[in-house]
């Protein structure tokens, strides 16, 4: 096993301490919790926004904590789900006595730990709307999910979201815009490698020299078919196709186009990757209105990519364009 | 070979389609030429600021044109010199009347292509001056350069002289400023694995699954020695001594840190470095006081990291806090 850390169980303990180090003016680390939380929080009369999973998927969510986001990350151990006390300390963190918004990609582990926090949260008087992202038309059922996988439009979703609840909105009308952006968007990824799970020592699952994985989860789980090597064209569409249809998208129709880098696939491929999925996409009269090129929801070191789509209406384009300030986006200040 | 690409040879021209087709607001690409030259330009009475280098070390440099930053870069092949016209095209097409500066990482065909093209520029009544970087600590001669190799630096650079730049200086005065910035920065970096240049189709060099290479340089080229794999906290220290002491820094200075990322290794694993980087200065009496974590001068998907050290005054704070608007660098904007 080749990487950059020191032992297996100390991973996401020093992963954090690195941010708190190199983020101090956004962000503060409370390692007895295990958390992220915006440096200024709680914001009295701001909703708060949290957010939270396994680590491994990084810049998500920890680098996404500050101005116009999330005002909390939650990180579990690699590829596994925090637990719902992690999940408490984070609401009570950022209540400002508007109520907090629970953000939860839809991992069984997930889903059931973040009930169990907004549950323990309202007996503590503190209101909780949950959102439950599942934008992944891979497959319908997965290792880990029933429904569909909460993937890429988490991202694009924390900034939407985190841009509204900047405004002072309340609580109701943040978790109705998280729905609606969730609504409005899909994904698709695929893998050319495995990754490692540090305190596995091995790949999570083997590819032979010249296949691939179409439809694969962020943790390695298997998606819709192994196949062979393909160029990046022909990859592009067997990922941009189906969200294209499962979206219903139409000729006129504006997206934000966002192609992830599953982690160690180079920038230089993810471009070559967006200029297919701008040509397919010209050639449906569908407009590129807003993009994001880059590492944003990753599987370590999984080389591939996975394309998200958002249907753009005047209120998300306001949000997203709104200003931000976190580790991993920033604009507007 | 497992890349998102179509035909090796149209690695670069599909890549630059990309960014284009990502980034119109920003930037357009002259696929003639093969230069990105920022949007907006000339602009008039204002320094030009142009850099380039063989392909592969995206977002290098790329990625950094736009407002605060790169007026234009001119990728090559990759890991390969553009040519002196492609220099030449960018430097005419971002002359707006005072002149250009170049920014030529030190590479033997990078500073001889350079050179040439400054050459004509000057027959074509264009101002120029060159600053080439070399802040590699790692060995005195490479493979391909004379003298310290160019790294990490010139990504601080490009945005510090950037600022100073768009505020209207002359070009003596930003020429100055780069020749500072980079007097005072030193870099050294390190490998876990190999990277596949497309054209090549195989892994550069070859390292055993218990070994790693310290002090290599952004193509693959050899560094230092080659040793027995270790933990990230004795890595860090492997690079960041010799980056201290040749710097000479000192107890109470201040610095910018800067962990990269070699395109292959997960964010996670560079935030484990940062850590162990901020406990190495922290021990110093060294602070800590701007920071960038992340892949910004890659080499295609190597796994491995480089540690660049700047020291840092309120001339090159100034401006490395000045607005930005790139693809790979925003603030302020």
């Amino acid at each position: 096993m080749k990487k950059l850390i020191n032992k297996p169980e100390d991973v996401v303990k020093e992963a954090l301490a690195g941010m708190q180090a190199a983020h101090p003016d956004l962000l503060r680390v409370d390692f007895e919790q295990q958390i992220i939380v915006r440096k200024d929080a709680p914001k009295q009369g701001k909703v708060g926004v949290i957010s939270g999973g396994g680590s491994g998927h990084e810049p998500m969510h920890g680098g996404f904590v500050g101005m116009g986001m999330l005002d909390a990350a939650c990180p579990g151990a690699v590829f596994t789900s925090p637990v719902p006390d992690q999940m408490l300390a984070a609401t009570q963190a950022v209540n400002g006595g508007a109520g907090v918004l629970h953000i939860v990609k839809n991992y069984t582990g997930d889903v059931l730990n973040f009930e169990m926090a907004a549950e323990l949260a309202a007996a503590d008087g503190i209101q909780v709307e949950s959102v439950v992202t599942n934008d992944d038309v891979a497959v319908q059922d997965s290792l880990y999910t029933a429904g569909r996988r909460g993937v890429g439009v988490t991202v694009l979703l924390e900034k939407i979201v985190g841009g509204l609840a900047e405004t002072g909105a309340p609580l109701d009308q943040v978790a109705t815009l998280a729905r609606n952006v969730n609504s409005q968007g899909r994904s698709m990824g695929m893998a050319l490698t495995s990754c490692i799970v540090p305190a596995a020592g091995k790949p999570t699952f083997e590819l032979g020299e010249d296949e691939m994985e179409i439809g694969i989860g962020i943790h390695g789980e298997p998606g819709r078919r192994r196949v062979k090597l393909a160029p990046a064209a022909e990859i592009t569409e067997m990922l941009a196709i189906p969200v294209i249809e499962d979206l219903g998208l139409k000729s006129g129709e504006q997206v934000l186009a966002f192609v992830n880098g599953m982690g160690g696939t180079p920038l230089i491929e993810l471009y070559i990757v967006f200029d297919a999925l701008h040509r397919i996409l010209h050639g449906r009269q569908i407009t590129i209105a807003r993009s994001l090129v880059g590492n944003y929801i990753t599987s370590l070191e999984m080389a591939g990519c996975s394309i998200t789509l958002l249907r753009l209406n005047d209120e998300f384009m306001k949000y997203w364009d709104a200003p931000v300030h976190t580790p991993a986006l920033r604009w507007g200040v």
